[in-house]
């Protein structure tokens, strides 16, 4: 059996009974590091956390490794249990659809076990999930690859009066353009993108294209470290946003569309310069 | 302290360890019983399983009983630790942002434990989460009542290729109208709606507006008791899945936009007539 367990969004505590229950059946536990493992903490102590708290073991799994070792883990799954952990939900903002498809084609059975996405948890600032339309994504601009088809998606929703999630890049394990060159992989260091950073973007964006899409008057909500014990909430403008104090990442941003009054009232309590009374 | 639990989708075990230590934590310990209990045995049964893994007793509150008592829990929650136990993710489908918006008024801590929710949970056919359009509720229709603004939030989904979220109506707790006449409540039994009713009002809505925005050959998912052991996800076209056999509630359905190679892929799997191979 190959489970596919979420471990959501905070620290080792999120994970469920359900999910602890399997992963202390697994002969096997691979982690998956190719999203963010910072809140889990990447460090050799937050890995032993994890693995004091499963009895077992913990392989760190970049993508890389994944992809290579695929068939050594379904064949390993195919005899005993095996855990593929995965940060927040196993279909959430990342997905791992093509190991379960391989795992299907090659009869290995695949249990699910649900967490907690940044995909639901941007509920808390009170706009209602209901209401958001397509999510985008917003990669790391570079000198001379500044791709902007998040900007049609957020005007379909903005003209619709919908929100918009926006998640933010992350390079994690990006080889370098020397070692590219050199044939010998070597890494840079990770990057999240700030919301700083997306804001920027997003307002270069708007002067390129200039459909007046948003401004730096436009409303949105910026979140930092989802479902951590320190997670921050801040609603506000672009213009406020972008010298509001969010601190280590991961960050995600939401453009706020139309809102009703319920959304309003809740929203009140993280904006800037308003008391939560 | 006011604790705001997502208990997930299954049963029991899906808590968090963090919920779980949080509600071992609570004097006084309210579960929500306005969206569905079912899959947590809305039975007595089901109940002293959770206060058996608690350790505490559970008052069942339905929404009178949150708006009406909603002072008590909030004075209870400034003198000690009080948990508010929600089915999936506190702000997932079903929204608790009243209760937060009146805590923070009344300068009482809140603390979310987040968890998976149906929103999310979807992301399990293989369909990716930021291509899902605005997220839409189907209403029960009665003789005189046949609401279909979904209609015009499908085309618009479907315009742009997008996957589309159907909500199935839940009636929990609703008072007969004759109660309601005699001025003494009465309730009518839970009613939860299935995917082939959901199915059959799509499409008589389709009938009578007649965009073309689907037809019975559209091809959708549907989904019942997501994240429980037994859950079933079957992928076919509405002709197909009104005859296909889900068995008890909660059944929710996904209209399926312009696919990915890689999504079609993970639908196959769950294809009628397709082998999962």
């Amino acid at each position: 059996m190959l489970y596919i367990i979420g471990l959501g969004l905070g620290d080792e505590k999120d994970i469920t009974l359900r999910g602890l229950e399997a992963v202390k059946s697994c002969e096997k536990v691979y982690m998956e590091a190719y999203t963010s493992l910072l809140s889990f903490g990447l460090s050799s102590d937050g890995i032993s956390t994890l693995e004091k708290l499963y009895g077992r073991p913990i392989i760190l799994a970049d993508r890389e490794t994944v992809e290579e070792k695929a068939d050594d883990i379904l064949s390993d799954a195919r005899r005993s249990n095996v855990a593929f952990l995965v940060v927040g939900d196993p279909f959430g903002a990342t997905t791992h659809t093509d190991l379960v498809v391989r795992a299907k084609k090659l009869g290995v059975d695949v249990k699910i076990v649900y967490n907690a996405s940044v995909m639901n948890a941007v509920g808390v600032c009170g706009l209602q999930l209901y209401r958001y339309g397509e999510t985008v994504s917003i990669p790391f601009f570079t000198e001379t690859w500044r791709p902007d088809s998040f900007y049609d998606k957020i005007k379909r929703n903005r003209d619709l009066g919908l929100h918009t999630l926006c998640l933010l890049d992350i390079r994690v394990k990006e080889p370098t353009l020397e070692s590219l060159c050199r044939g010998k992989k070597q890494y840079e260091p990770p990057r999240y993108m700030t919301i700083k950073i997306a804001i920027e973007q997003l307002l270069e964006v708007e002067q390129t294209r200039g459909l007046s899409v948003y401004n730096e008057d436009t409303k949105c909500v910026g979140f930092a470290r989802l479902g951590s014990e320190d997670q921050t909430v801040i609603a506000g403008t672009m213009k406020q946003l972008l010298t509001s104090e969010f601190g280590l990442p991961l960050h995600c941003l939401v453009i706020v569309g139309e809102t009703h009054p319920v959304e309003e009232e809740m929203l009140i309590s993280y904006t800037i310069g308003e008391d939560a009374k």
